[in-house]
Formats: C-alpha cells, sequence, structure tokens
C-alpha cells in the first residue's frame, strides 16, 4: 500500500493524518481536473454553454452507478454544505414541527437547519447517542425515543463529523418510512470509505461530499433526492433553469433547477468518473481494509497509553478509516499546534459534550509509521500539555 | 494590440467574438489559478483552515483597491447570479412593495427576484428605456416615470446583458439616495471593461464578475454592500460564519456570514490580484480603446450592410468593448448555427422586445480582421436566412 504515497501530492514533510476534513485528490484525478479546466478556456462558449449538460450527464451516471442511484435523481452541488442549506429551505415545515436529529452533527449544517427553524417555528431536536457505542439495536432505540408525533424530519449522517460513527441509519430509515418520516441524510463523509448503496438505503434524501473519501478535488458533492420529492426542492441559486426552456431544458425539473447556478468551474464534477476509475484501478476495497486494519490497531494502541477504554469496540463496523480516541482533558490548541511543530503531524482534536477525543483519518497515502509518529507525539505531548 | 492573442488559450480555429458570456483567462492569470490548487492539494488543512482568510483578505485588498472600495465592504461570491439570489432573499420586502428595474435586464437575475417576489407579493416592475438612446436624461427621465411611493428598490445594471448598455446609474443613485431608496446594481459586465469607482458612485449594494472583463478564471466575483446596510445581509449557504468563534472570526459579520459556504476550490477569488496586475503590464486602458475603436467600425459597418440605424450614436458612451448592431429579423438558431459551422464565429444573437441584434465583444486577442470575418459572415447569410 506504501507505492500509493507517490499518487497523491501532500507534502512529504506532513505526517497529514487528517483526510476527513477535506480529502485529497490523486494526480491522476486532479491532473483531468485541470485538464477540463484548460477545456473551458479553450472555448468557454462552447463548453459551458452548449457542452457542458451532456457532460455533466454522464459524470451523473458514472456517480449513480457507483451510488447505486439514477442520474436524473443525482445533482451535483459544491459540497454537503450547500445540500443542507438547498433541503432546510425547501421542506415546507409548519410551525411546531420537529427536525430530529443525534448530538454527533456537524456544527455547519446544524446552523443552516436552525437559521430555517427559527424563521419557521420549527424545533431542531438533539437526540443523545451514547458513547460507548454497544449496539445498532441500542442505538436505534435511543434515537427513537426522541420520535413523536410532531417529528417530520429526521437528519442523521451516515458516517458523523465529530465522532466518526457510522451510524445505523438503514435501520432507522426503514423505521421512519413506517412512520411517514421523510429522512435526510449527511453523507458527507461516506462514499469513497464505505459502499454505499442509495437503492437499499432508500432514504429519501442524502447529500455528500465526492472531495472527501472519493478523491474528488474540492467542489464536488452530490445531493440525491428521490423521485417523488424532486418537485419539492427549491433552488437556492436561482438562475436560467428556473424557467427552461425548450431548448435549454435537461429534461428534468428537478435537475434544471438546481445544475446551474451561474457561470462556475464545473471542473471538480466533471472529474469524479475519474476519481472513481482510480479508486477501481487501485483495487479501494483492498487499500480502505488495509487502512482501517492500521487504524484499529492505532486506536488501540492509543487507549493503551492515555489508559482510557475506546469509544466502541474495536473490532465492530462502527469506523472505517476515520476514528476516534479518547484522550485525557487537554488544551487542545496547545496540543495542536505543538503536535504539528514538532512532531509535523495533522490531526483534529475534538471536544465534544465535555469529553476530548483525537480524530485519526488513514488514507491509502498512510502508512503504520505514520500512526506511530501520532502515538509517539501524544505520548510525549499528552503529560506535559495541561489542561485547557 | 494582436500580440496579446497568445496570452490567452482560445483555440486559434474560432473566432471568438463573445468575451461577454463567459470571459476568457490569459495565460498567466490561468496559471497563477492552478498554481494555487496545486499549493491547496499540498496540505488542504493548512490552505483551506488556517491560510485561506488571510489570503482572501490580501486579494480583497487587491480588488478594493481596484474598485475602489474597501476589503471589509466586499467579499468574493461565485458569480453575479449567487449575488442577485443572495440579496434578493436579504432584503425584509413587504407586500407591495416595488423593486423597479429596466426592460433590459438579465433574465437569470430576473428569475431570482421574481422567485423572492412571487413568496413576498413585491410587485418587479419593468420600466421601460427605449432604443435608440438619445440621452443620459432622456434615460433618466425615462426610468424614473416608473417610480413612485411604493418603491423600495432600484435594481440596475451597469452594463446591461442583452443590450449592451452602459446605463447613467451614478445619475439614478445619487437620484434614489435622495428618495430613501435602496440601490442594487449589477455590475456583471462592468469590472474590467470600465474604470469602477465605488466610492464616487455610492450605491448601497454592487455585485459584479471579476472572471468576464477582468480576466479572472470561472467562479470569481463580488458583492459589495455598503457598510451600514451589512447587518441585513442573511448568508444563503449558512455555514460556521454564522456563529464565528474569537478564533475563527475574519472581525467582520458581513465577511463571516457570507465567505465561507463549505469546502471548495478558492483558486479563481486568490486569482484576482493575477488579473490586476495582467491588465497593469500591458496597459489594459490603452487595449481597451483599441478594441472599442475597432468595434466602433464594425457596428458602423453592420449598420450600413443592413441598412438599419444603430441603437445609439457611435461616438457616445454607451458602449464601451462590448456592443449591439441592429439586424432584420431573422432565424437567429439557423443564423447562428451556419455562422460558427462556415464561418467560425462564436457571437451571441438577441432576440430583445420584438428587436435583433448581434451582441459583440471585443477583447484584447481579436483584431480587425475577427470583425471582417464576421460581417463578411453576416453579408453572406442574412440574405439566406430567413425569418424564424
Amino acid at each position: 500500500m506504501d507505492n500509493l504515497k507517490e499518487f497523491f501530492s501532500i507534502d512529504p514533510g506532513i505526517i497529514f493524518l487528517n483526510h476527513g476534513s477535506f480529502g485529497a485528490s490523486p494526480k491522476p484525478v486532479f491532473s483531468t481536473y485541470q485538464s477540463w479546466q484548460a477545456r473551458l478556456e479553450k472555448q468557454p462558449v462552447l463548453f459551458l454553454g452548449r457542452e457542458l449538460d451532456g457532460l455533466l450527464f454522464i459524470a451523473r451516471e458514472k456517480l449513480g452507478e457507483y451510488l447505486h442511484a439514477s442520474p436524473n435523481d443525482l445533482v451535483f452541488i459544491p459540497n454537503a454544505t450547500h445540500g443542507v442549506n438547498i433541503i432546510a429551505r425547501s421542506l415546507n415545515l409548519a410551525q411546531g414541527d420537529v427536525i430530529l436529529t443525534t448530538d454527533h452533527e456537524y456544527g455547519a449544517c446544524e446552523y443552516a437547519w436552525e437559521f430555517v427553524c427559527n424563521q419557521a417555528g420549527v424545533e431542531f431536536r438533539r437526540q443523545k447517542i451514547s458513547l460507548p457505542l454497544v449496539s445498532d439495536e441500542q442505538i436505534v432505540e435511543e434515537f427513537w425515543q426522541g420520535v413523536d408525533e410532531r417529528t417530520r424530519i429526521i437528519y442523521l449522517s451516515m458516517i458523523t463529523s465529530p465522532t466518526a460513527i457510522r451510524l445505523p441509519i438503514e435501520e432507522i430509515c426503514a423505521r421512519a418510512k413506517e412512520f411517514g418520516i421523510t429522512t435526510v441524510i449527511d453523507a458527507a463523509h461516506a462514499p469513497g470509505q464505505i459502499n454505499m448503496d442509495l437503492e437499499k438505503l432508500n432514504a429519501d434524501i442524502v447529500f455528500g461530499n465526492c472531495h472527501k473519501w472519493m478523491l474528488c478535488p474540492k467542489g464536488a458533492a452530490f445531493l440525491f433526492v428521490r423521485n417523488e420529492l424532486q418537485n419539492s426542492i427549491k433552488p437556492l441559486v436561482v438562475s436560467w433553469g428556473s424557467h427552461p426552456t425548450t431548448e435549454t431544458t435537461t429534461g428534468s425539473r428537478f435537475i434544471d433547477n438546481l445544475q446551474w447556478t451561474g457561470t462556475r468551474d464545473p471542473a471538480a464534477s466533471l472529474s469524479v468518473p475519474a476519481a472513481i476509475e482510480f479508486m477501481g484501478e487501485h483495487h479501494w476495497d483492498e487499500v480502505r481494509i488495509k487502512c482501517h486494519d492500521i487504524l484499529r490497531i492505532a486506536i488501540s494502541n492509543i487507549c493503551d497509553l492515555v489508559q482510557m477504554e475506546p469509544l466502541y469496540s474495536l473490532d465492530s463496523k462502527y469506523f472505517s478509516q476515520m476514528g476516534i480516541a479518547p484522550i485525557p482533558i487537554s488544551d487542545l490548541i496547545k496540543l495542536k499546534s505543538e503536535l504539528y511543530d514538532q512532531y509535523k503531524v495533522e490531526v483534529p482534536f475534538i471536544q465534544w459534550n465535555g469529553r476530548q477525543f483525537v480524530r485519526i483519518s488513514v488514507q491509502g497515502y498512510n502508512s503504520i509509521d505514520d500512526l506511530e509518529v501520532l502515538i509517539k507525539g501524544l505520548s510525549e505531548l499528552l503529560p506535559k500539555v495541561g489542561k485547557e
């Protein structure tokens, strides 16, 4: 797996254990990305005005195959944050309605929901999911205690951001369907890190990033909306597509409304097929298993070091290439900066519900050596770095 | 001026007379653009998480010098369409209010206003500005006939899109100020094509593209909001900046709210200083004059060819590097495709209020020869291409 490092542009002087925040794109995909930009510059009107819709359709087709979804139910967006903003403003919520979520969600997306909830008099309810995790059944039961007759939307991360947990969303989506509750899934960290099958998942709405674990350049993400709900989705950026003509329509009101948001560089979306191809060529299922294996060992070693219990069983399916290990309460700003300055380790520390974690991402360009430097750094710094 | 052609990547087999739709970026600026992207890929967390705000401030400073505005009153957005969407949703309009505009505005932006107006019971009123133009006084008087006690917003293009007219917005902004009417200026086509001085203009809100006439790569645009109004501007994409911390704030609520819209490639915005530098090095004021001169001759020749009057006096200041010439009513789809297929000329034809125009853009990479091919093409095709 070590030889994959050469495919990435990550500074060799940095031990990069934070793929989770912004991803990283391998050179062949990045090169495809910049080639699309060069092609645009050769004839901007031909490219953006006449070729783009067809090219985006091809990219949506490839993404659809990868995610098990129809290209007509997928539209490219710049990132998951755009996705939550589009959805939060599209759902016609009434005063007193409840959006139920967990206490493991991504802050920026919570802000988007709260912005809309405050205007509409809707409750954004965070249901506690206890750590350490015990079982899918316990997670589902604990979450479902938040459901009542006012619950209109269930909003969940497929893989949570602060705690890196693969939630059992399949079970929750199935139960929500029985109760007629709309499910909105934030898959920011999911595609590429786990195999996604949108058909089997059967959620109503899913948005996710291609620029994290799918290795695309920044600005590639998707919004999936189940066909029956597509007419209710309003564009965040109203543009030409809100009034398509017979010459300009893509044939779908959903795609027309959301695909064109004014002049921008569409190269990230167009590079999605190259990223899928790269993962295929390099047997990404195997890469993921190897990454998971060294991550599991690292979390286990950190737990031993700090003499604390892991947040989930290390042979569970609750994490893939991104996981958390507990650390004793420390001055996280100091810890982070000293780890970066002295050990060149880029890794995020998380403050969550009064606890602290290190959130480790392992990608194809990492090796066990990287994890060993992290552990060495933690072992030397944690005793020195006091409480905040 | 001919030697400027080598700086651009435009396909040498195409006579590109449509800079106005999407712009075109010279090679040194494009190369800076792609270098920012490479720098991002080297250490995404350092770049996007820790360096970006400072780098964007430097770019806003350079843009501010160029536009005569404080960097604190400017925020980067992807394009003017985003600008109008942000503003239309931020202004607290009440039922019965009127937004006054002209009948020369850009369709996509009108759709954004109408989307909001339909929800709020606000009238979007298009005031006729007659062609041919006579004088600034007549334009202002004709426009002002649309003002009444319900007029809350005046929305105007600095340079109109379908008709390529430099409107006398200075006079209209000054009069609006006397009447307490908020002015919103769409400068999509202005920066780079004309000298902009936001201080002198004294409009309340201005958005414009850097990727058209300022020669930036696609996705570079700005929103200017007068300091006193900044607190009323709501983010279109609610993200981290809606709840900044002492560590993450830029020091401005306006910038915090609008600058970060989730992970995306910020290279286009960061290339704005390189574009300003390129224009400076190549004496862009002179380039513009030369472009204007050959455009004036071309419009005059087309008017002679079709035996129709120009839409404005050809020694007026109503056009700069983009202008329109009238053509007899034709099948525009056929005319456009035959001109492209047979003469390799990329130029837009406009259907506007029952009339038809060719809208010609002349940029530094064009020569008088390009205009001659256009005129030859029109002279041969117009007699053959029937009415629609």
